[in-house]
């Protein structure tokens, strides 16, 4: 056991690395070390800013005895190889939601992890946000009696914003399934203890010019009996953050006029400038976003017998029988300050994570029950849940 | 053909009536010249207010020389012997939704009314809110593309209003299937066109006290591929009314501290004390509300493929492509114009009203769908849809 900070490298230097500095950059927990990229450009901005090692390959930074754990943020379908690597070094593996694409993959991912003896966490995902992590422990204290239903629901820009080729192929892990759904389904199931039952659901393919799933929406069962309303559309229209007081994904103030601004920086592109327009969004080239409140993942509405509970940006609002309240959940220091709770709680304490790797299977699983679901018109039972591993509140 | 206003017998002085109190003042178009009570009490307030003929039974009523249409206020139950006994009489129909309870007595009522060759129009429904129909229409007129997908969500305090012993019982009607989820189908039905296929749903009875449903989540999915999500909740916690500018279901801006007032109310209270309250709700006890904006039911967004459509209770919010907009819906001169709109064109144009009889059956097919599919976890195929008969715009 040591207070010292936790040695982190980075696999990846993209868009979901630039998202985590302003945590990485504020919380003292946690320093890194070393990264990987392929884009030199990326690896000196690296080393400028941190004095670590920027590697060329993942093998080079899991093989760098300064790393104690592997935080991997390179795309999807790259997750399973880099985890693979990770595990094998021994290195301790913090990676980004989707756990994997396939479910082969994800349990290949999960038995190194077990076999290497190293915690995998998969994260960071909107259900480590305080107001959730918040929620669940209420629900969970039973304080306002039995969990009955849940209402999730965001509407984003998600589609517009640039991206690769393949992020807009469902195989191959595009459209909001593997990138959206992922983050309501870790949310919903961290409030309703994380066994999932059976769901019925349909999806959206409407645009032609970015041919995947952009909306879909669910009904989820769960052990114990409480169920589970879901919906999601990217395709930035109505934007459900004026229900969540004008605050964005990211914990950002909305600025005003703003609107549509996916869609018109997008027109007129083809799929190699919008490539490009994404690298200006990574490590060394993008800028960070300036949060003020937590992330949150769009409006969400817990239902017990004796209050509902809604979350907010700074909180939990609860509309009781007769009376309403607010429970906050700070903000800050740093925001993901739950990711770097879970982090260093397993690397240096040994503590299981609320989503290990077995919890990202299970969300996982659910992504792909649903594209199934709406493909046969039929509901789908789940077979691969698990419990959040953290039962007992530990505040 | 004449424009005499239309002169209507009224079967109910309870709580519906009440609510439609104000737009029969209001217009010119409709005058009350009979109604049937059991209540001396308020035949005597009706005959005091309107100098029309007050009447014990409803035959008495419906073999009026003096009424040409009767307006069917009465429990849900009653609905059929009463539908039964005005088409008998040659009289055209305006009664309450649900058209009936079972599919039986919807049949007969529908059969009883063609064979008469009387208008057997059901409402008011919040599918005639002029929102709504304003919603309907653009949609039906292509301008944002194709229709995609529905989301429609409220939660009130339903099941804590007053209530008559019945009022609790599925079987009888009770519960918010019958009276509630009929609103939110018939708006999603109108504005889908009405040719519903397929529904999935979960239904919950959560307070041991008032044994009946209190809240449903389903998807349904329509001719041409459009789908949709409804979420009700009667359980008096969280109100979506703070998503509709504070605007209540009638129209009436909502106070502030009146939080939990459902609930306070009833409490200590005995069934028949609770029954006794409910009168107070009535003709010749009770206060119109004052509505200062169309009525609703709560959040609904349409998603165009070019637009997604979100109604208020003064019209249409449109979110394009790149910008934002709204379109009036406008309010009065009366509440409700558009249910006496149906109503004149019917007993005085001989046009089919949108909402028919064969319309009312179809939506309660869709609330017993729903607890069909609840009680078996499986989807429910329906089969006794149809479209509105107002194809085509016609303003």
């Amino acid at each position: 056991m040591t207070s010292d900070p936790v040695r982190l490298g980075v696999a990846g230097l993209g868009r979901a690395f630039m998202l985590m500095v302003p945590t990485f950059d504020a919380d003292p927990r946690v320093k890194l070390v070393a990264a990987a990229a392929p884009r030199q450009e990326s690896r000196d901005a690296f080393e400028r800013e941190y004095g670590g090692t920027g590697h060329e390959t993942i093998e080079a930074l899991c093989a760098d005895p300064a790393v104690e754990a592997v935080y991997i943020a390179t795309p999807h379908q790259m997750h399973v190889d880099h985890v693979l690597a990770a595990a094998k070094a021994g290195k301790h593996i913090l990676v980004e939601k989707p756990l994997a694409i396939s479910m082969e993959d994800a349990d290949r991912m999960v038995s190194a992890a077990r076999d290497a003896g190293v915690h995998l966490i998969v994260g960071p995902s909107h259900s480590f946000d305080p107001p959730v992590d918040l929620a669940a422990r209420l629900i969970e204290s039973g304080e306002f009696g039995q969990l009955r239903m849940i209402q999730a629901l965001n509407y984003t820009d998600f589609l517009y914003r640039p991206r690769r080729p393949e992020e807009l192929r469902t195989e191959e892990g595009g459209g909001v399934l593997f990138s959206q759904a992922i983050h309501q389904i870790d949310v919903v199931r961290r409030l309703a203890g994380g066994m999932a039952e059976n769901i019925f659901a349909m999806t959206g393919a409407w645009d032609p010019k970015r041919p995947t799933e952009g909306a879909f929406t669910a009904l989820m069962t769960f052990q114990g009996g409480c169920f589970a309303n879901l919906t999601y559309s990217g395709y930035a229209h109505f934007d459900s953050d004026i229900w969540m007081n004008d605050v964005g994904e990211l914990g950002q103030v909305k600025k005003a006029g703003s609107y549509g601004g996916a869609r018109r920086a997008l027109m007129d592109l083809n799929p190699d400038d919008e490539a490009r327009l994404k690298t200006t969004r990574t490590f060394g080239s993008g800028t960070t976003v300036d949060a003020a409140h937590n992330e949150h993942f769009g409006p969400v509405i817990a239902l017990c017998d004796r209050a509902d509970l809604k979350l907010t940006p700074d909180g939990i609002e609860v509309f009781g029988d007769t009376e309403r309240s607010f429970i906050e959940a700070p903000f800050g220091p740093a925001p993901r300050r739950t990711v770097i709770d879970a982090l260093v709680g397993a690397v240096r304490n040994d503590e299981p994570p609320a989503q290990t790797g077995e919890w990202g299977l299970a969300s996982l699983e659910v992504c792909h029950a649903i594209l199934q679901s709406a493909a046969s018109g039929q509901p789908v039972a789940l077979q691969r849940q698990c419990r959040t591993s953290q039962q007992e509140p530990t505040e």
